[in-house]
């Protein structure tokens, strides 16, 4: 049994992810389907890249995770599917599989051009339901990748977070605020956790600054903030049970400075 | 086995869809269930008959579609199994089916009475618990459709969208705002798309007019205004990546005039 | 097949949602998972608790129900696994499970200690992903209970809606203000329900007040308020097609009184 993976930005009050639903079902009855998430903000490609780079590797190898967030639908942007040793993903070429393929050796990227698999009749606008989502169920079962369309020797990547250094002053961005207000930074614990044990460090975000490193939540008073490395590896601003998005007036983009 | 779909007026922040799961998946483990959605507006009729409308049709042949907006809950309307050529619909009898039933043939209606397929304790608040959830467990597990209750003459069908033609102004409504903020229209590409690639057009919606028909939102600039038929065949207004419905001051409902 | 359902205050916007289904369905293709509510507000165990017991009684026997509202996570807190005669409970041991458990007799509590059967990097922030999933995972394929660590003796039991009885005067709260603006008030209708039909009543909260007992919401005119029994045997303050809850400015906790 296939597991096909669905994020979007297609939210969930619409037709939208039922007609993902109804097409693949159709063409795959045995196919499983998991929704990441439908609620992308609207033509959100960089928080698409997040949210799949999160979640994809949990899944089963040879997992296909369909990723429809394509502010550039019915334009000439590609259609693709990439084949890396462990999954497949199939998204508009748009950077939306940045992070994934980031922690991923590719195998293959495939121009989706064979009409064969697409529905009987293409719209201009909703390429989740008319070639996204049956490639998918095609491929789910059993259909040979090479079949779609021809080759492409690269695929788009953002690189959307990069660290500027100066001297010792390290600048990234925030690169989300999640459900709970939490915000995560580009610095990842394999780079820094050691040198932030070892080492006095401040971590400044406009006017605020830190400099204690915690492990969990409630390490702090309630309402406190903290930082400490999240679920992700990332480091994470936060405070036990309360958005500290909300306190500090933190948005996705900022610019966080680690000065060690 | 076989699908059955659900959309409703519940939310998702309730134990009201773990219930419907619930109680499905009790009576036959073999279901598989595929949300539409959860989030139509609460009581409203046209829009959950819109969403219906929009995806049903992608499911399996057989597949069975049980939409619970029901504001008249537990008074004298009538529970009802509408069977077609192609598909199964569960509903009040209260205009839900409009949409999705004017492109079907329908075979049968039931007056769902038959209490020994309801759930034993009978609420008067939560019909979608205790009679369209097990009665579509019961008929996915191949119970036939006669033994629900008696047979029925007519369905209630809304004509929510009627156009108006006057000399050559027709004026239709605002059939839907989607979650992107585009707007549609009930023009639909059988009846006017060759009309308007022919002749020159203006439609008129408040203070605003458009007079080019274009297919794609990538071909005007982003946050200009655009008119294409969208993907279930109805002219759209939108923008390329913003939402026009919010620009524009769009609801649903709105009068939109069309001057062929 | 195995139920694995899931009631969450992750929100459906990040990744987290789609980590629980792809940890469970790597470890158990076969399992059958069911989203209850990931909207349950943050780090509100009060709330899962409503919903979890409004809903977990309709899955079938033997299912396993992952309840992660956690605002202690990585603390001293006690991730627990509740064996009852019908069903398996697997959460933080903070009170969340404690409607259900009201009316389920246990068997066996576990302190789910053995980390052979977590993720193998174990985060200080999302046990969701990392022992409450693979732990339902590997009980679904069959692992016994006492194989995840030692018994306790005891669970956490919030009694958060107690009755104060003065004469003839009853205080409770209200539980719950639903998707729809209804509010579920602790007075069941197995010890509540013949009393008020025979006698005279009085139901206040705030500055209003209600006499009458009704069944269904179309039996009072469009937004007058009604007093019924709800679908799950509490007491409800709503109105015909809107929100009473809006209306008469009622909250979750709001104290209300009854004088029989």
């Amino acid at each position: 049994m296939s597991v096909i993976t669905l994020t979007t930005d297609f939210g969930l009050e619409d037709q939208y992810v039922g007609s993902l639903h109804g097409v693949i079902v159709s063409l795959n009855p045995q196919a499983r389907i998991s929704d990441i998430s439908h609620l992308i903000p609207s033509y959100d490609i960089a928080q698409a890249s997040y949210v799949l780079g999160g979640s994809y590797f949990l899944f089963p190898k040879g997992s296909i995770h369909v990723v429809v967030v394509d502010p550039g639908v019915g334009s000439a942007r590609k259609p693709i599917l990439v084949q890396t040793e462990n999954y497949f993903f199939i998204a508009p070429d748009n950077g939306v599989l940045s992070l994934a393929l980031a922690r991923e050796k590719i195998v293959r990227i495939i121009h989706l051009t064979n009409s064969d698999y697409f529905r009987s009749k293409l719209s201009h606008t909703f390429h989740g339901r008319d070639i996204f989502s049956p490639v998918a169920a095609h491929l789910s079962k059993g259909v040979s990748p090479d079949v779609f369309g021809p080759e492409l020797t690269c695929v788009t990547r953002l690189d959307l977070y990069a660290h500027q250094v100066q001297s010792k002053k390290i600048r990234a961005r925030i690169m989300a605020i999640d459900k709970f207000g939490n915000a995560v930074l580009y610095f990842h614990e394999d780079d820094f956790k050691e040198k932030m044990r070892k080492n006095s460090f401040v971590l400044k975000v406009g006017s605020h600054q830190i400099k204690k490193l915690n492990d969990a939540y409630w390490q702090v008073k309630k309402g406190d903030p903290i930082l400490l490395f999240g679920s992700l590896g990332y480091l994470e601003l936060a405070t036990n049970q309360g958005s500290l998005a909300k306190k500090w007036k933190l948005k996705r983009g900022m610019v966080v400075e680690l000065c060690l």
